[in-house]
């Protein structure tokens, strides 16, 4: 007898008929001879509803009583859910944050989980029952009830299944698993069938946000095997763990891009120490995440550099590099928008030399220019010009060996809330 | 500095307008210098649209998640309000049931409160902050949520108050306070600057259900001064205590009625010990309240005797009287419909004889025959035809010198939520 912790979204219990479906294959599971502990997120719109509500009474509503409001969506979910399940014939029990025993730290709208003291969960299933958990939410050692942020829900399933010691976290989305790359560019893109944490990490970003990376950080951390499978149909999903075997011949896992990219470039800077550290500083502190960051070789004392943040930033960023001009005199800077960022991803690169080489010349071979690179273990990220960013990711796509037969489901909606 | 508890109701904060108006309205009683605990109710119809989703779910859902899910439906309240006096300028913290130590027996769906341990309510009252408890609400000793039912909010707002050792519990509703009678059949009712728990309870049934007897049961049993008044106007409102001093030359306090009454005789039934209880106790089992019973003399061995039960439950009633006939014999059992029940209140009337005599007399004298009388210290009710009611109301409102040159304030809704 095995224990799951399965997880479902909000769009997936968002009209009665949906939320009747997650009963049924929630009671399936359990038929086939398993414990279930349920975490939910709030239906459909309601927490959307909620924020709307707020701002019609307070522009800037303090986080505390955001929390107070918002932690009501998944409440709601919890009771129905549970009740759905008893008028299909199953025993349920729900259970908030607090009575699931996640404590988080003191903080409103983005607490991490501290601990999680799941004594009801083991008493709800000791007696026969599908456990059903509220998701994103917490409470304090105080008393103070908590949120946990974007992404929340997906991290009370992972954390869940780590303080159970579960043997499995079901990921139930809209999509069904992970793709070799978004399948609404390239047709013929495969489903994995398992990816590493470090991996999945890496293609977070792939168009349908499937799992947030901090549920796959803290699996990662507690070694929780994950599946991201969808709620709609019965395909096996992807699994995401420690170690996936790589298929024959397959060396990248899939391609990842960012749209919306735009890169600054700062030149002619007295490369003396702290020079980095304060113009990074400055755009830390005014909320600019920067990614790619690249330095040139020095000349005659002068460095250059380059970074990219998202295009939505570009001006706000070129601001703070124009105020921190007194503390680190520069000759130039300009900034380039327009760019996406394309990379491939696969824990198998780093024993495969070559693999980079072959982007390159892939990417070189359709005429386009590559203005960036960066390098990790398991990722290889060229930042280039948008306009052909389609055919580089097929061609790419195609180079890793990636293409299948099998044409992608790319049915359903495609963003996850 | 006193310490005043302030309730609203689901009505007086059922639209972002109104929210705002209570915020104003407990921002001004703070600034008179009070220390303010809110108690607030889900707004408008809330509850009642959390009931229709449930239903769509399980057509008879467990009480246990039942009270998960209708809980939510203050705690949205409290955090609305705590932001929407934060954006006016003052400091406001919301608290949950469980938050504010409000410790219920282990019922779902009816709770009484077994323990208030208001820590957390004295903090925020040391902070300044003005505290926001949310109605209806509890939690048992194990951890269960539960809810207290109907006029939950009412004895919430009543228990924090006797926990608090209060000044004052203020009910806000939609009426401006209690009155000598229904001022939508006697246009020049009185309203009352005060009344005794035990005349309030008499006279809850009057028109508008100003106060849930529960609530003034449980301010009378720790001595709590109620005050019932509109939180649209600012007229001073009805005050609910222990002794509240009679006007001038009246004793009888106010007229009550019940509409819908039905009479049950059952006729030539052997006068042995037992019998009574043996009907009562077979329509007690049935779910069937009695409200009037009256036996009359014994002849023959044969006793007569006759009872009031809504007519809503007439036909019940009569299968039930049928059922027992074999433990029970008696001769005819008949049912008359159609009645109603007037009743004079007045903590007064226990020192004045010839009150009952002149309520008689005011009724005979408009030719309307009295079916059946009872009578208790503070009150004296009789039942008659239905068709002349408020004849007689304005005449036993007149008689017990009861009507001012005020005319009634009769707008807005009359039946609170």
């Amino acid at each position: 007898m095995s224990l799951i912790v399965m997880k479902f979204g909000g769009s997936s219990v968002g009209t009665p008929d949906r939320m009747r479906h997650v009963a049924g294959r929630i009671l399936a599971r359990q038929r086939e001879g398993h414990d279930i502990v349920v975490v939910v997120s709030a239906m459909g719109d309601t927490t959307d509803d909620l924020i709307d509500l707020s701002k019609q009474l307070n522009p800037n509503p303090p986080a505390r009583e955001m929390d107070m409001l918002l932690t009501t969506g998944e409440q709601v979910s919890i009771a129905l859910l549970a009740m759905t399940i008893q008028a299909m014939g199953g025993e349920a029990m729900s259970l908030t944050g607090w009575q699931a025993g996640i404590t988080t730290e003191p903080v409103h709208g983005r607490a991490k989980i501290a601990d999680i003291a799941p004594d009801r969960v083991h008493a709800g299933l000791k007696e026969g029952r599908i456990v059903i958990v509220a998701g994103f939410q917490g409470v304090t050692e105080a008393g103070e009830i908590t949120t946990l942020g974007r992404g929340g829900s997906d991290t009370t399933a992972v954390a869940l299944a780590a303080a159970l010691n579960a043997d499995l976290c079901e990921i139930y989305t809209d999509v069904d698993g992970v793709y070799s790359t978004d399948p609404r560019v390239v047709r013929n893109a495969r489903k994995l069938d398992a990816i590493t944490y470090d991996e999945m990490l890496e293609l977070a970003h792939l168009g349908a946000a499937v799992l947030h990376p901090r549920a796959v950080e803290y699996a990662k951390q507690y070694n929780v095997t994950l599946v991201v499978r969808s709620s709609f149909t019965d395909r096996e999903g992807t699994q995401v763990k420690e170690e996936a075997a790589m298929e024959q011949g397959i060396v990248v896992r899939g391609i990842a891009y960012d749209k919306n990219v735009a890169r600054i470039s700062i030149m002619g800077v007295e490369d003396v120490p702290g020079v980095l550290a304060k113009v990074f500083g400055a755009l830390a502190d005014a909320g600019i995440d920067v990614d790619i960051i690249v330095q040139s070789g020095v000349q005659d004392g002068k460095a250059d550099f380059s970074f990219t943040v998202s295009g939505d930033v570009v001006d706000a960023a070129m601001q703070v590099i124009e105020e921190v001009r007194g503390a680190v005199p520069y000759r130039e800077a300009t900034s380039e928008s327009g760019l996406v960022k394309v990379s491939i991803v696969g824990a198998g690169m780093v024993s495969n030399p070559g693999v980079a080489a072959q982007m390159f010349q892939t990417i070189s071979g359709l005429g386009v220019n590559i203005k960036m690179v960066s390098t990790s273990e398991i990722k290889v990220s060229c930042v280039i010009d948008a306009e052909p960013l389609n055919d580089v990711v097929r061609a790419l796509h195609t180079a890793y060996g990636l293409d299948t037969n099998e044409q992608a489901f790319v049915g359903g909606p495609q963003v996850r809330r």
